[in-house]
């Protein structure tokens, strides 16, 4: 005795998401049958849509189902001031703050010689025509305060540097170690704030 | 600034997943479009056929995508016996434990009147039928170990007594209050061996 073939398949494919387990993806999967038909309905809707429609804004890189993003069709920020973050979550934790108003550039991960992630990994190409554009007068560099992250930091300040762009770091009221998406907006206001010219 | 609308979409939709909060869905969300496009394809699918195909088996209620399932269809069990659970999981562990060879029924919950759970809501009108065909002679009650799973199992034993079918609840081996689930294959076997007619 085993479960029918396509729920087997379903609790299999469950697996996929971060976290899951077996286990929880048995439990997933019987609750999804026998409780809630109308949200794994809409679940797998959603999956789709996802799938076939969202991309990469090609001005920062962010996930969005547009070639160019909301945020950067939003004429009412700064084009002088660019933050490179290393992911999505990490825009959304900026822009709570309230002390950002200028644009968002994602990296989507960081340098990582060991994993074999290079700068054309991280958008490094997008990013040196970005700046070449000259519009760009300083670049707010959020990147984490892992190892990594420090050392992508690096290779961006000297990225602006050829650019005659000004490299700034927010400062390090982060907690070292500590992943952006879970500092409050407070602590990051003052982070911003105390942004260091490198 | 915030997620693309179909990534706001994706990330709503995935709470209907136990047990997964905002903060999960968000980052389940970004890893999918980030670095599993392939696996998130296959759960849409998989949830999509799922949902399509899969209902219960008309003889014991587990979820399958045909009319009689595997299990049932299986000649090599032994007709007198029927094991009473509440979940597919229980059966997954009650034959994982290689002392049962008779056929199953699925309760898919239990008695809960304060819940407005009540014997229609857990098959026991198809069970009340399947034990009038006279095959079966034993009812092997296997319901958790909770209040309600009492409850249940004292409901069952007395429908079975109107049919003269011998009821038996599977031996306490299991913890008071433990979710059959979880226990281990030996401890199960225990249980049911030591089994008592009730
Ligand atoms: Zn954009
Ligand atoms: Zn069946």
């Amino acid at each position: 005795m085993s479960f029918s073939p396509l729920t087997l398949r379903l609790i299999e494919s469950l697996t996929c998401l971060p976290g899951v387990g077996p286990k929880s993806a048995q439990r997933m999967a019987l609750h999804l049958l026998d409780r809630d038909r109308v949200g794994a309905q809409k679940l797998a809707d959603s999956l789709q849509l996802a799938m076939e429609k969202i991309g990469r804004c090609q001005r920062c890189r962010n996930f969005s189902e547009e070639t160019v993003c909301h945020t950067c069709r939003q004429t009412s920020r700064d084009p002088a001031l660019l933050c490179v973050v290393e992911t999505p979550a990490d825009v959304i934790a900026i822009d709570q703050s309230g002390s950002f108003r200028g644009y968002y550039f994602l990296l989507l991960g960081h340098l990582s010689p060991i994993d074999g992630i290079g700068p054309e990994d991280i958008g490094a190409d997008v990013l040196d025509e970005r700046l070449a554009e000259g519009e760009v007068k300083e670049l707010v560099i959020a990147t984490g305060t892992t190892v990594e992250g420090e050392a992508t930091a690096h290779y961006l300040s000297e990225m602006a540097r050829r650019h005659n762009v000004v490299a700034s770091r927010i400062a390090h009221g982060v907690p070292m170690g500590g992943e952006l998406e879970y500092v409050d907006s407070n602590t990051l206001s003052l982070a911003l704030q105390g942004r260091k010219i490198l």
